[in-house]
């Protein structure tokens, strides 16, 4: 088969090359990918930012496809069967945390980025019937993240003003969408004035450029701050988020690309009776709860731009320069 | 009536001394008060480290005593009666968070070191009989602020590990007694052995000496780590907490006597799913329920001093110091 591998002996790091293929188990499937798509995570393994890295490995953990073979001992599966895959590997019974087994698909076990994917067969889902395969192939790991932060996590509430911070981003624009769906008030933060109209359109209330001095004052005044705050960046603008949330909120962090925060104003937190929650992917129940929720809220993935599999290294280039609005995808 | 009134143009910042008494109003109930506790917010008052501090004011929120008069409106309570008071004033009906209107007995209002208080009747609820008055009085406080960070915010379970740092300050005293009465399996930390050995002659399973370079390595190996910890330190040790708390955990912190921690390791709370919870005093619901826990499990205080009113310098500078186990007592 071939897939988009790891190598970072070549200047651009990743090849589009022949691997030879896994044997099939008895519980597994062997799906044809139609489409999959990029998360921040592929970028990070190409520039060897994680532990355990190693070449030779195909990446991708978003894909959709057909199912073309099943195990011996897979009876609730056919060829054919249109399906998406749920990325998340051995979370473990505890609702709360995953087990120190977890893994995600596309590092170390191969990746969506390919003709074919070996998954166990309790991965795969059947694709939502309203959703294209770039859409669907756009869901999973961006869309249980954004689900088990907002509603596991966070208890999302309907009478919650929530902010979604760096619109854009895979995570906060699912995140997003569902906040809106969930029937909260939605405000998002961006610096760019385009992803703040998206965002609107979309159905948020209103955007707030983060690059503003005075942004988190401006809030404050407006509406008096959040009940609830979806942040995936942490570093110093934790503090902001700390500010503008309203007196009983909630922080959920789901990552820190600005690194760690130089410091916490911990007086804040403990008069304001705020909680900082971290959280990372999401449990099964988490993403059959997302998959339910999408089917019947009709909602559709937000897809930024389609690279056929050739052009993979411009599309991780697209995804490292962080311009996005929506999925990166890739198809075969 | 005489108190102890703050007037920081003493060389002491305090002295006892006869006050003016307010007028009883158709809904208070004057307690002569027969016993007051110290609470560090006593201590800083004293060192004017609170915005809107008066001079002229009598210190003190915790007290217990006798009514010795109603007023007009009052019907559910006779002269006579044993009670304690809630120092918590005007917390509002949102369980998760105190009103703008919020404040605690003995600043800005008269407080309870003096012989006698005027306070609204709703404040009132009968002594425990199983307590002295000294006991009595050491309870409310610490013991809501303990009782709200471990209940109702930290959400313990007779299964979860707890680790109580700073043994020996009031509430981490109560937070301690009433876990394991919870059920827990508690630990404490402590810089003291004395206070390691009283808090494993109350129940505690293990106390760990967090001068020791290697305790969170230690801890981690030996048990794995902490389900929940109760913090009133915060500083640069939260990150400590942060590494000593087990995938899933909750650190509910109320207070932060080290000031703001230099740094937070953020991608160990997403990762790890953990929640920092602050918390801060309690609602009318905390304290009755608080009460309640008291009563049926027959829990006593611990008392560290005794003082009358006229030695309160010396209780003051008892308190400054730090070096009590348990609750510094004045009586008149």
């Amino acid at each position: 088969m071939k897939g988009i591998v790891l190598d970072r002996t070549l200047p651009g790091q990743i090849d589009f090359r022949e691997i030879p293929e896994n044997q099939l188990q008895a519980d597994q499937v062997k799906i044809r990918i139609k489409a999959a798509a990029l998360n921040h995570r592929d970028e990070w393994c190409r520039q060897g930012l994680y532990p355990n890295i190693s070449d030779g490995v195909i990446l991708g953990s978003d894909g959709a496809g057909v199912v073309e073979a099943v195990g011996s001992q897979v009876t609730n599966w056919k060829v054919g069967d249109e399906v998406i895959i749920n990325p998340a590997l051995f979370w473990g019974n505890d609702q709360r945390v995953q087990s120190r087994d977890f893994q995600i698909i596309g590092m170390p076990s191969h990746g969506t980025l390919a003709d074919f994917i070996i998954v166990s067969s309790d991965r795969i889902f059947p694709k939502p019937s309203h959703l294209s395969w770039e859409e669907a192939a756009s869901l999973p790991l961006a869309g249980l993240t954004a689900y088990r932060a907002l509603v596991y996590q966070g208890k999302i509430q309907a009478s919650d003003r929530v902010l979604i911070t760096g619109f854009g981003g895979g995570v906060a624009q699912f995140a997003a969408q569902f906040a809106i769906q969930k029937g909260a008030s939605v405000y998002v933060s961006s610096s760019s004035s385009e992803k703040i109209q998206k965002a609107e359109a979309l159905g948020a209330i209103k955007g707030f450029n983060y690059k503003e001095a005075n942004w988190v004052e401006k809030a404050l005044e407006e509406m008096g701050g959040f009940d609830l705050i979806i942040d995936g960046a942490s570093g110093d603008q934790l503090n902001q988020l700390i500010k503008v949330a309203r007196p009983g909120g909630r922080i959920v962090i789901y990552g820190a690309t600005l690194g760690n925060p130089k410091t916490m104003e911990a007086r804040r937190i403990f008069w304001n009776q705020l909680k900082i929650i971290g959280s990372t992917m999401g449990s099964d129940e988490d993403f059959k709860s997302m998959l339910d929720f999408v089917n019947q809220q009709k909602i559709h993935p937000l897809v930024d731009q389609v690279f056929p599999f050739e052009r993979a290294k411009e599309a991780f280039d697209r995804m490292r320069a962080g311009d996005q609005m929506g999925k990166i995808v890739l198809i075969p």
